[in-house]
């Protein structure tokens, strides 16, 4: 943590509907491609982030009393925006994260699509209403705001993953304060700027760049109600744990070890292009990517492994803004060096390096954290490489002999984010799909990523919390039930006008 | 009928993303302000209605097939095409309506409410899934697009009541052929065209002008699924009975007598200045206006007809593009002389007439269909301007003695569309509304009109059909239910790799 | 139509919570299995239909204001009635109907989950609530009853149709008229009369056996506000045309003619063992039965002709009050002709029938409807059995060579109600229910049925309304939206307590 | 905490279907009326509690495989077996717990309707599904059990809060471990030997006795997925960081200090009388009691001074067994004491004691731990017996000038479960229930407890976690999705039958 004396301007933060920044800590941001920092970014100290928490405070009396649809609609117009500004999103995306250019915009649709459906707010708050919970008593629930919430999101999807979060906690009449990676933060804070100009009033969406004592400031300060967390299991669970200590509700999503199981009857051409993207997309650095395939029969490992390789021969690594790479650097040089190391362990630990890329050299970048695809071969639970969330190119075949047999791997690991089958089968399907100890499941599709009109979360050390991420349990997350039950006495009004005019009658 | 030789131009129909003219006969559009006929409409034969039908049946495989978020967003679309044309709409009811400026423009922000609604369509058209009906066995219910539908539209919202009915069934994956009302037909295919700019397939939304041969060529042709109609009651009974009789789902909403009840604890000032705008807002052309105020005792009465009768004095009434003005003509010469004729009967019934509005006369309109605010007392049942639907600038004074007195009124009437009561006390309200026989009631809300994610229908004569229109009820109007149960038997795949590799073993 | 001396009592009808019998037409009931008359029932007159309707509108407002909860409990007391009756109620179905016992208490049974299902009632009759709909305006729907409701039951389950419509109309707050079978009219009263005892209110049941002079009366009559009927295509139709222009609303069940498809991968045991049930039990007097197999190339239909014939052989049939007989009569004697002219009528047109039941003699049941299970090859589009609802023991093999074809021919029927595929491939199953132009399809599952929590329902001519029987949309069919848009003006109540004790201050 | 040798029987656990009890601690069970104890209760060690945990843990997969229906018909039994013993389990609540056995009857009523509502879980559990979320993908979601869950309930509702918690929790599939108060287990484990009864498979609901080594070791175990706590706000706050901290999910509800507003348009009468019930009733040991009434204005405070005190005076107070009794003793000796304490400091800290019930004596029951009705007027903000819940028949009257006055000390108060106003005024309670910080809101209604099919939670330090008790929340939070994302390719199985038969074509 320094500050770099090259770097001309600071990221700051967004409180109140200001950019401000102040005499902080700073901390460079890194092209990964380049390995050259152009800027950096502020770390909030918790003086600050107790700022962004007053500013969200006195914005959510008027924004929880704006009706539904005024505030939906700033959602539509915000994504009306993004779609005008997504070149220069997907850009600044690409710039800070590594990513390439196409993948960028993949992930920033994937938030338009969150924001879609925070949009339709009026229709996710409808209450429940019964007539005559008893003789001329009614009751109904209606779902609202909390007050003050939080997200605190991870470097691989710096647009998307914050998008989950405070467009649907704002939708429901929540305000929030939002601590986006330092890794990357350019993209976050400029679409926060847009909801700022689509309509969203000052001090409703709040953004504080920082590390742990920023996050520290969130979880403990009285005032911030909800927590939404996502980025590795033990940051995870020390979020869960320390946000539930302070009495707050908390939703942390954390790492993942996803297996593909790959049937005799699969098509297996089909599970080969789509396993090549499953793992080397955005160079694994996802939640959701795809580092184990768990092969049925040593056959099918022999043709998997054959179509991998020849895949993998076709691919091009390099800059993520040159559109012809398929794959751009990992994020950071540390991160880098941490993925390295897993492929030592790996030949060290007695699985089979098919593809080796370590070597990997990008002509005129060669201070960019480029690691090419990595190939194992009899990949075993026990391994380091089996056991832990590696987040970098690096792709393991485990073979087994029956479809129980690979599930009975699955449901062990601690971690049961996404997973999925390849098969024709309809019954191999079924059983899988039903039994498999794993919150989100594909059959014949790679990355099982629920679109946004459902809801995303893993099982087991995958997540802690009751409600998953966005979708219908995300409205549940940031509301609150309040059911009011109501019986009317006699005033004398209905029965008639005699109080009211005697001589009349 | 006939065909006027002074109109240089004809308004066509749009049949397969074309605008189409035809030889067909032509029927002059008024624009109610001069009384002078600038455009004329066609008038679809059988056989032109034939081919929007066909146009819209090889539409439909390909539109059902896509998927609900991408037909979601032709409607986003159409959304912010219709408020940057929002102004060119609002001008084209004036000009044929001859409603206010401002009145367009609300009947326009209504319509793209509608509009925004469907566009939740991936939220909506959720089926029902159920794991382990029986044991292995699954069974889950989809909402699946009828086909082809249709809708028959009134002049009096030109541009809502098309948007409550064609964007929702094409959300749902229908296509449509709308028969508007020939009176003002302009905005209605305007808007028709902005569907397509915003990519609307040709053949989804087609929109075919015309009388009774059109309808009677929807209503008759077994490839139409659905129809929805909004009109007066004695067509919406045709229409239901005649859909019906061809084995199609129809839904019908007919005419209104909307009453509001006025208690001795209302606020006057509040109950007064809400009567205006629901009495003569649009010049009483509305389904949910309130033509008779039942005022519970003599006193209520006293204070009503003396806050109105000031509000009347201060009306302007003249053309709809003055923007001074607060209410402009009755649509046609033809209905400006049944509902002075309406005055005239309640004159000879016996009913005080405080205020005359047959008289008026707009300079420099002589020829507009202008009609100022009447205002009867002591109006009762039994006499024409109380049991008939008038549809002007004709507002009458019913006196009672108590609210039972009121609602048994209210409930006695043929119709049931609308209603409203003016109170303070919750168990006026409670039990208003609870045994009030209407099916859109207002506690100090004058026209209850319901937001686009409720729904809209009357009670009684004033709805035929199951559904109600726009909102959750028009998504089940245009889909169907498909249940799917489902079991898989073993096929040796799930068990074991045996059968596919047993030499491997 | 006739009065038989021999019969010594008379089944009439339950009006106001007593039975009774009138001076009217009456019509004997037999036996199937021995064509024997042991009873008659009475044919209502229209006055008696209307004094049913009178009882039930008397009895509406008080059920009405009954809290759903209470309302919910008797049917849970019901269903307690339900079992502990089980065995007096399936062998009053065998003696009238003529289905062996097992199925005569599988019927009961699925009545029951329908009993169940309306006794959730106080979860789905919950209504939605939107706070805020504009500043200070709230908005909510609520799901009102309709009044008096009627239904018409077919002969086929007398004891399941029946609660598929009056127990959720009950639940729903209406009355009720049950028209059933005048074919078997006994178990379907004597649960009526255990609804009584379950504490059901005198009137909000009342059931009238009768025929189309009553089904008239009930078509004609105003206060009757909702009919549900299940029986054949013509009479659907008539039912749907004739109700809806009294302006009521209508769901109307009719014909089926529901083809299984058996794919090439199928498991053939399994494709056997449940056609038998599908074709046969009840004897084919099911609107889900299965007459039509379509084999997917020639190799399939020569393994399920092997199957079936052999099943067939191992089948028995007699009365169903023997436990050991797989199948019983057929429900009167004119049916039985009409079937067998069926089954000469497929031998005519060029259909091989290779297992010919017609001459089947049950010993000492020689005056029973007996007619032995009838299997024919080379069934084609064009032939009368193909083309025509048999509702008899006859199946038929249509051979195809794609999976394509053999829909092509389903989407080609007029009927739409049930379908079911046999395959193990999940592509195959997929494309099969998107594609399908039915309304209820199964997988592996040959009799379709929804469960009670789902609803039932065909397309095409199977089916004429918009919503389908019991589960979720009943709920609809039974009930009316009211929608309430509510805003309170100050009273001077909350601002303060000055108006009522000024000198305190 | 001893053993008593004069008790000659021990209440002990059910573990795997089996009542057991071991070399432990016991406890003895006190008769509050008497002050005698009868019994004792085995205090669980946790190696009984994780034989407890390890039952439940076997019988998860069968019971998670058991379909809903079949689950929820075992809860349908139920409840007919607690109607059936309903005298036996109200005397065994007033036994142990003191409260007049009308009262007691009135809990089970209330344990019964959630009974009711978790059999409705056919529908409850329904998941969501969307055909074509991309071409020929589906997706669904469903809600899976989660496993082994855990209840830990209070002494004041020792049948009801139980029956909150586990019925449902056991109708989602999940199996259950309920550790219930120490001081009356015996209608509790009463009832869960009914459940066994009515089919509920062994180690499904396993129940048992302890204290805080029991809690610990439920909250320990990684078996554990779920706990759902009723009690004090200070355990609350542990049972929720402790839980959480080990990953679980977890609902603590906590304490209540309920206020009652009393508008001066209020119907005095009524309110009286509501309040009465609402405050003395079950002797204050409710979370929903009202301990303090806020009265707008002197005149009010006065007209319900008298009132009470009048009402007071009228009050039997003495053994729950007696029917003409009002009130019953306190549940124990020390909590006697600490409520005769919180009299005391009322008085010292210069509140005015308007009734007073030290020096109750219950001729008969000298023993037993009676207090009589204390009424306190001058009841402020920073009393003792303002902030703290008391939880005894002790209410107090405070003074405000204004509603919004009264709004305010509601909602500074660190408690948010329960509240209600006393109004006729439909502004008024708007304004009331929209901006109150409270979770449960009576209008007239003075305990606005939800009825079954709504959820039960308070808002602010009355409740931890995300989901209410019981009602539609509950559903969720004894689930936990998984989401399902399917496509199919080819398999050549549809296309044709080419593959499998060639020599035919």
């Amino acid at each position: 943590m320094h500050n770099d004396k090259s770097v001309t301007s600071t990221i700051g933060h967004l409180i109140d509907g200001q950019l401000v920044t102040r005499a902080e800590r700073t901390q460079p941001v890194f092209n990964p491609a380049t390995g050259q920092s152009t800027t950096s970014v502020a770390l909030a100290g918790k003086a600050t982030v107790q700022d962004a928490i007053a500013s969200a405070e006195r914005a959510f009396p008027a924004w929880r009393n704006t009706p539904p649809l005024k505030r939906a609609r700033v959602l539509s117009k915000l994504k009306v925006l993004l779609e005008e500004n997504a070149d220069q999103i997907a850009a600044m995306i690409t710039a800070e994260h590594g990513k390439v250019l196409s993948d960028a915009h993949g992930e920033l649709q994937r938030g338009i699509e969150n924001v879609e459906y925070a949009s339709y707010a009026p229709e996710l708050l409808k209450g429940e209403h019964s007539r005559n919970v008893g003789p001329g008593i009614d009751s109904w629930s209606e779902f609202q705001a909390l007050g003050v919430t939080a997200g605190i999101t991870p470097f691989n999807f710096p647009a998307m993953v914050p998008l989950w979060m405070w467009p649907m906690a704002v939708a429901c009449g929540n305000t929030f304060v939002l601590k986006p990676s330092e890794r990357d933060p350019g993209s976050t804070l400029f679409i926060a700027q847009l909801a700022l100009e689509a309509g969203l009033p000052p001090g409703v969406l709040n953004v504080v760049n920082g590390d742990k004592e920023a996050v520290d400031a969130l979880l403990q300060d009285p005032r911030v109600k909800a927590v939404s967390f996502v980025g590795s299991t033990p940051i995870a669970e020390y979020i869960y744990a320390e946000g539930c200590r302070h009495g707050k509700r908390v939703q942390a999503l954390g790492g993942a070890k996803n297996h593909a199981i790959v049937m005799p009857d699969a098509d297996i051409g089909n599970a080969v292009s789509a396993m090549m993207g499953a793992a080397y997309g955005s160079c694994g650095e996802r939640c959701m990517a795809v580092p184990l395939i768990v092969c049925v029969g040593d056959e099918v490992a022999g043709k998997m492994i054959a179509g991998l390789s020849a895949a993998i021969g076709d691919m091009k690594v390099g800059p993520g803004t040159d559109e012809g790479n398929d794959m751009g650097p990992l994020v950071t040089r540390q991160h880098f060096e941490k993925v390295r190391g897993y492929v030592d362990a790996g030949v060290a630990e007695g699985a089979t390096l098919l593809v080796d890329g370590r070597g990997l050299e990008v002509p005129g970048h060669e201070d960019g954290y480029f690691l090419g695809p990595c190939l194992f071969d009899h990949v075993k639970p026990g391994m380091k490489i089996y056991q832990e969330e590696i987040f970098g190119p690096v792709l393991g075949i485990v073979r087994v002999k029956t479809l129980q047999e690979g599930m009975d791997l699955i449901n062990a690991h601690e971690y049961g984010n996404g997973t999925c089958i390849f098969t024709r089968d309809g019954e191999a399907a079924r059983y899988f799909s039903d039994h498999i100890q794993v919150g989100m499941v594909g059959v014949n599709v790679p990355l099982p990523v629920p679109v946004a009109y459902h809801s995303f979360g893993g099982w087991k050390r995958s997540l802690f919390g009751d409600l998953h991420a966005y979708g219908p349990d995300a409205v549940r997350f940031y509301t609150k039930r309040k059911t009011i039950t109501q019986r009317w006495p006699g005033a004398g009004v209905r029965e008639g006008a005699v109080f009211s005019f005697p001589s009349s009658r």
